[in-house]
């Protein structure tokens, strides 16, 4: 960082020889989160500060070309509203991501599996890009601009639809021989249990997911129609399409069998973060992602089992807390990951 | 490494204008390894060959001023046998050692409770000391001089009356906030069980550790007990102190409760090492401790659980391997440290 020729290649319109006159900010980046459910386009200026914003919801059924033409359109509006120029962009991506070819390798994402995503910014947007799976670029958001600040080891722990999570030691991000550290969704939490999305069984994310929380909602919702429907009641079908954040909510109001099973997705949990301390004793361990906004009917419960959990003689100062950045935390990380780019521009 | 200065001081006799005239090695280090069984004293040289040794079974009796006595003995029989003097030292403790504080804290073993064994060494042997618990030290001496070479990072386990591990992480030792990272024991692999030695329970320790399988079997041994004496048979007795070696070796011998014993404590094992690899990927696990002498029994069902704990979609290439130096690699890592120290020298 602390150079501009990056940018004033892409500037255009400043003379040689004197300041540029336009009024744009030096060194804006462009950051963009995709997910599963929603997705940001951000310009920010190089403290980390957000400059302009804009977010949309996913259109699951549009695929990758749909998405392509969102973050081209928002982005050239972006960089006119702010009257700017970007130097470099990172890119959060809800799904696997091959840091090292920096291509998506999704295969549940139709469109998306082998996309060279960075080389597309380049073509596309003529800039350096970088970009990196969300819990990867969660944790990086939340070390440089959250709850991870003046860490030297933190764990990003993202509780959404899965599980995963971004670890930081010595301050970088630490990816493993085959950049699957940090693959806490798919530690086998348990001998017995569902069948994991990933195809597993005990996998922790098979017990404290999103989709883990609503199956069991589901499931409940099933018996309790068979029981009603046995006495006259048709309300069964109304819950198929339920989600986490309908139990979430279900049980913050009171309903015994949405806190039953928000408390036994927390028990597992808190075993899962426990391993996460017992393993790398970090200095902190971070929760974010959209299950975070259950609150007290998650929070508490997983509080409590840690406490349960605990030995009397091995003590840890781990802390956990939650993202400050919320739901942000990933595209304050592709931030990040553009900033880290402009220190490298000529 | 490489200067001479360090040594120099105490090798005494030498003229000041003339090489020494003695016949010693230069540049060697006294690498010290104290488990719970065994206890060794060694002298290595800058390469880490080993050049003498001196192998003693713990008295547990003895206590910690019995021990000090025997390794100030047989540390200056081995300085006269090898006709050398050490530059540093470097300690191996098997049990809970205060890295920052170069302290022991054990509170199993009476007398070692936060003894500072690193002074003791400066007070007596008049040498620079570093002291380590037996898992980090055994990831040390795997990773310069054994299994562990040429990787970035790697997990040592060390499979003996407990669990522990040692974590390296971009070549050097992951110690966690509280210095308690590599806990492997005392991860919650279940969520009810035997209580463990930390007093928690659900620890992966306190279902595949030698104390574990030794009460398996020890279990079943007064079950079989009481049925043989309901038939007027009193070999309940047998089973009082039976250790987890004769366990393995009952089980080598194909008795097929021992057998039965081993492959549940293989099966959860497997489980504590695929969370190892999920959360950090490394390039390689090293399976060292007691138990490992255990063999097939232990092995085989260890790597067929690994294969059917798999997940079909997240693969991962990191490498399973028995430590090459055997019970050694603690006193190597031993031997590292003190080799690391004498790069510090004046």
């Amino acid at each position: 960082m602390g150079e501009n020729q990056g940018l004033s290649g892409l500037s255009g319109g400043a003379g040689s020889c004197s300041p540029p006159a336009t009024t744009h900010l030096p060194h804006a980046v462009l950051a963009i989160d995709i997910g599963g459910t929603h997705f940001r386009v951000a310009l920010f200026d190089p403290q980390g500060r957000q400059l302009v914003i804009s977010e949309g919801e996913t259109l699951r059924s549009g695929g990758r070309e749909w998405m392509l033409d969102e973050i081209l359109k928002r982005t050239l509006a972006l960089l006119g509203e702010a009257r700017s120029t970007a130097a470099t962009c990172g890119i959060s991506f809800g799904g696997p991501v091959d840091f090292r070819q920096q291509k998506v390798t999704s295969v549940h994402s139709p469109g998306w599996e082998n996309f060279s995503f960075a080389q597309w910014v380049d073509v596309n947007l003529h800039l350096p890009c970088l970009i990196d799976n969300d819990a990867n670029a969660g944790a990086l958001g939340e070390f440089r601009f959250g709850a991870g600040r003046g860490t030297e080891a933190m764990v990003y722990v993202t509780l959404s639809t899965g599980i995963g999570a971004g670890v930081i030691l010595n301050g970088k991000i630490h990816r493993g021989k085959d950049g699957l550290a940090g693959e806490l969704g798919h530690i086998p939490i348990s001998e017995a249990g569902n069948t994991c999305s990933c195809g597993a069984v005990g996998c922790l994310e098979s017990f404290s997911s999103g989709w883990a929380i609503a199956e069991r909602g589901r499931e409940w919702r099933r018996l309790r129609g068979d029981s009603l429907a046995a006495l006259g009641d048709s309300s069964r079908s109304r819950s198929e399409g339920i989600t986490a954040r309908e139990i979430a909510q279900a049980a913050s109001q009171g309903d015994p069998a949405d806190l039953e099973i928000m408390r036994a997705a927390a028990r597992t949990l808190a075993r899962g973060l426990l391993t996460v301390i017992r393993l790398l004793n970090p200095d902190r361990i971070i929760l974010g992602g959209g299950l975070i906004q259950a609150g007290a009917v998650l929070l508490d419960p997983l509080r409590e089992s840690l406490t349960k959990l605990a030995s009397p003689t091995i003590g840890y100062s781990t802390e956990i807390v939650t993202a400050e950045l919320g739901e942000y935390s990933p595209l304050y990380g592709a931030a990040a990951m553009a900033l880290e780019l402009t220190a490298g521009l000529p």
